[in-house]
């Protein structure tokens, strides 16, 4: 469908899409043999504020709907580069993963008046077998339905839709979470493969305007790290089912990562 | 949402899903060392028989919703055996990917009433440069938006919504252009890891049957096999976007693959 404005306006094979985006890679340290865990919390907290900063920056072209943040760490997550580095994709639309996550967000609040991930923190915070941490008012958690062994999800537990709207502060509190997990995570795998994703809001100044299909994601989303260790492959079952075979527990992942020193 | 003959009955945070399924090996060959392309044409159509045989008798129960046939060759691939062989899981949903293609060919149908893949196929025969092969009523094709390098496309050019409905001579003919497109892509890439995963109809007898979302699904799908060469890896962008960047042209792919003896 070729959508202008939030209507149809014909049907073809094919989306029509704006042809332009931007890809930026963040050089996380002038060294090239350290990688980010081991770097002091002061300089990951600068990475973080490179993120946002870039994020917001991108953000004022309107042609630009979505900013993923992502790094790929080790030749089996995909890492082309060995120095130690991260990237950032802003695309035309709104990719299809972000578009899904926003929906369901949607639907929830839709329903409960409520924040899908909000609830979701403090289901897991009763809950507290899959937490691995919580501290400085960030929360990580092993999740329920874990795609992957040892998979990571790493939110603020106030809510806040978008890593745009994060102080200073905010990153300075998210750099010590994000360098411990990281770090527990190198211990329990071996220095794994992994890749992180931040999850963030689309780019509500995009022109043409998103559709007000999501009008109300200031309330109902929520941003969020997800981190995957690439300890499992991906084979056809996956690819066709879009569906994920897991032969690891989160509890039991959570309980790891906690225990280790 | 849970869903009962078509009606939402309530909102939870997970979907109720009965917990049934059936995991199946289909041992390709009793030599451990040959793989599937060596193998003479005949015997290829006797595992693609297996495969119908072992669809159309899973379907005969209610709780079953969808068959998935698939290969997993070589580790990265996400092969744990090294005898060849494929593998048929029976889900009590119809997986996420398949309800999405599902969902794509209906809206097609509701449009043009016509079969989406039907339509495609001629699109590609007309075109001609994405055509890999095309002979005894099926057709090898490159996709015009393929996600991966060298990832092959094959279906019958008659229409028919379901594999489990093709005869003993629909596949002595698939057989033929199955082991030459894999013997090609062996010769090209150098034996490669790759999936191949087979597309086919949901059980339409199961039991609650499903929602008539897919009332036409006998007009509107067409049964086909997708083959992914792994050749590039998934990296933390198409984890985040659910987009992938693929640095060929498929164009070029089915050159090779054409001109390769």
């Amino acid at each position: 469908m070729i959508e202008a404005e939030g209507k149809r306006i014909g049907v073809g094979y094919y989306d029509m899409i704006e042809g332009a985006g931007a890809h930026e890679v963040i050089i996380e340290t002038p060294e090239h043999d350290v990688s980010l865990p081991d770097l002091p919390p002061v300089h990951i907290k600068w990475v973080l504020i490179a993120y946002r900063e870039r994020l917001k920056d991108l953000y004022k072209d309107p042609r630009f709907r979505y900013g993923l943040v992502f790094k790929n760490h080790g030749q089996r997550a995909g890492a082309s580069l060995a120095h130690p580095h991260s990237q950032l994709i802003a695309t035309p639309i709104v990719p299809r993963n972000v578009s899904m996550k926003l929906d369901a967000a949607k639907r929830h609040y839709e329903n409960k008046e409520r924040c899908l991930i909000c609830d979701l923190i403090q289901q897991e915070i009763n809950t507290g077998s899959r937490v691995i941490a919580q501290e400085n008012g960030f929360v990580v958690i092993a999740p329920y339905a874990s795609r992957f062994p040892f998979e990571v999800f790493i939110a603020p537990i106030e809510h806040n839709h978008s890593y745009g709207d994060t102080s200073d502060d905010d990153l300075e509190r998210f750099s010590h979470l994000l360098k411990d997990i990281l770090l527990r995570l190198k211990k329990v795998l071996n220095d794994p493969p992994y890749n992180f994703v931040l999850n963030t809001s689309p780019n509500t100044e995009a022109k043409p305007r998103l559709s007000d299909q999501w009008a109300t994601l200031k309330y109902d989303y929520h941003w969020h790290m997800d981190i995957i260790p690439r300890v499992v492959r991906i084979a056809g079952f996956e690819w066709g089912s879009g569906f994920y075979i897991n032969p690891s527990v989160p509890e039991e992942a959570a309980k790891y990562l906690r225990e280790i020193s």
